[in-house]
């Protein structure tokens, strides 16, 4: 079928026409004028996206080479951490840190659900030598987020540093760095910043750079403060990703002209509430009934439906593709991505796929009108003010 | 003025408009089969590419990404290794083996000359118990190639690993890993292989992957075994470059399109003459007398010749991008880029902009006819069986 391809996964996003085109252009030299124009117009732009006066890292790997960053810049082997783990990501911070020969105290959190201030709390008394927290902000493996502001309250306070991981949460959902007192924040490129995969960002808090001055490199790519160094003269410390640059370069000039992160927040925590609203029409399970990410939505597959064929359903039939679970949840669930370059009529498109594709897995659907439910909440929710959405939706 | 710009840079280089249009394509998801299907096509063409049966894996990351999961995955700390040193990425070596915790032997090399088997001979007698060698096959801050397939003749006979980097020299000069005996070798995408910087790739010997699998992680995000396992399925182990493996692909196809790898060695060795011989007559003198690369020719300036002033003008008046000298060198030293997507015409018009500029920048040159002298060198090299010009130009 000549349907067209839309990419509803929690990353890669589909990239606007204005990147693909910028991608396309002939190289032009990482040391050279042009690009360091380049990388300081993107730096002050990264700033405001980060929500701080610290510099932001650009870094040629994928989000998980920038948690490993984190992990090898600011702590050493022997060093005592606190890892909140809700999922395949959590458990990502796990195993950097073990691998990195430090000792990991577990907040184990079932899938689907979010660590509470109270729980962090408890830990944080009985771990007083902790140096540092390691959370997500959106658990992607579940569409969970955390409650990441209210447990920065707990750590700037003490001798503890806090390392978010903003990979599905950066240009989705508000996160400022400075103002919530996260010590760490980094995310990837092609999610909310709708550029392909392989570029990743990260930024230290005044005492997080203060703690990597002591930590002596344990691995030579990354480089904390060789990065800084170079970024003040416009570069990177090795061959940057010059392409997938001018494509940030591209997306956050195009985010600053149609209203800048206000707009960006304002339509994922719309399309969010349209999903949602799609989703419970359709009679089906939200996996994270609580607190939940804004780029997005897990859903529990009743049993009896086959995931797998309806993922291959709605990707051949309707040409929509939807991530599934991972892990234990593999075949149980359908993730369905609305960030970066994604609106109301691709989520339209979505969530008829997933109507369409849930009966032929075997799912029974008595809804008529969730298009016209979900709609009605996508528009009801832009109406609303961002700022009294923003707090409503955080822990 | 409205000169074309022309990168003649050792890295990275122009891109062919094929692989810039595949570039702009929208995203396509790293856990799909459209995905699965491009990296496995693209595995069979980089085995040739590197001369192996191995798995050649791409990383989400520079060639010094590269470098440094060669350095971890192979070696335990305390373990001793010897490094030949003959410029800026053999220091490189020293340095990220060094931040690694092995014992590193070096064996230095003053720039512009490259290592002798008997030198290298010498120190793995006074070293027995070394149980790599780190060598580059061209040393881009000078021009250089050291013997690499004399060195692995040593190497392979004995309980000691080859690393080669070659960034500069995959998919410009002959390096058949199976066939010489290196046991690792890498690569970046910005080089030969005419892809923007940000993907790079690496490939094991059979006595490598013994050996890796007998070294604990210590870096997770450069897993070699894990890479490994994944590449069979069509995956990386986290998310890919896409966009950069689809240029791959692209660059690849064209390649073979085009006379394959035989086709491209015998252009770079013409480019390569070419480029010498305009040097030569314009009474410059060049860096790598001996041994020297086919992607890179470094040209020791004059005394009184202002080398940033030539970059300069060549840049602002003719569109000629070159590389300076590093460290020492800087100022004192273009580096005249011809790898990648560039032609006899860009060589050209390189030797032209190298002749005006020099000249503003306070040289003296009579000639007259360097242009066709190189062009005379160029068509002479072409015309000669590759055969027969290959085992010449290696040491």
């Amino acid at each position: 079928m000549l349907n067209k391809p839309r990419l509803l996964t929690p990353g890669p996003t589909p990239l606007p026409e204005r990147v693909r085109l910028v991608l396309a252009q002939d190289m032009i030299h990482h040391r050279k004028p042009a690009f360091k124009k380049l990388l300081l117009e993107t730096e002050e732009r990264l700033k405001t996206l980060f929500g701080t006066s610290q510099p932001v890292i650009p870094l040629s790997c994928s989000g998980t080479g920038a948690m490993t960053a984190a992990v090898h810049s600011l702590f050493l082997p022997g060093e005592k951490v606190i890892v909140v783990n809700g999922g395949k990501f959590g458990e990502r911070w796990t195993k950097i840190a073990e691998v990195h020969g430090l000792e990991v105290v577990e907040i184990r959190i079932p899938w689907g659900q979010t660590v509470s201030v109270a729980q962090l709390e408890e830990t944080l008394r009985h771990n007083p030598d902790a140096k540092g927290v390691f959370v997500q902000l959106c658990e992607t493996s579940t569409g969970a987020q955390h409650p990441v502001e209210a447990l920065a309250r707990l750590t700037r306070t003490r001798d503890v540093l806090l390392i978010a991981d903003g990979i599905s949460a950066v240009g989705i959902s508000p996160c400022p760095m400075d103002t919530w007192g996260i010590d760490c924040l980094l995310t990837g490129s092609q999610k909310g910043l709708m550029v392909p995969p392989g570029l990743a960002l990260i930024a230290f808090s005044e005492r997080a750079w203060k703690k990597i001055r002591t930590v002596p490199a344990s691995c030579f790519y990354f480089n904390m403060e060789g990065e800084e160094k170079n970024l003040l003269k416009g570069q990177g410390l090795f061959t940057s990703p010059v392409n997938l640059l001018l494509g940030l370069h591209e997306s956050l000039t195009m985010i600053d002209e149609n209203g800048g992160l206000e707009a960006i927040y304002r339509k994922q925590w719309a399309l969010t509430c349209m999903v949602r609203t799609g989703v419970r029409a359709l009679d089906l399970e939200l996996f994270a009934p609580k607190h939940y990410a804004w780029g997005v939505t897990s859903i529990l597959l009743p049993s009896g439906v086959d995931g797998k064929k309806l993922l291959s359903v709605a990707e051949t039939e309707y040409g929509v593709i939807f991530a599934g679970g991972q892990d234990d949840y593999a075949g149980r669930m359908v993730r369905f991505g609305h960030m970066g370059w994604v609106d109301w009529a691709d989520v339209t498109a979505g969530l008829h796929a997933l109507y369409r594709s849930l009966k032929a897995a075997g799912g029974y659907v008595a809804s008529r009108d969730y298009l016209e439910q979900a709609l009605d909440a996508y528009h009801r929710a832009l109406d609303v003010e961002p700022g009294r959405i923003i707090p409503e939706a955080r822990s």
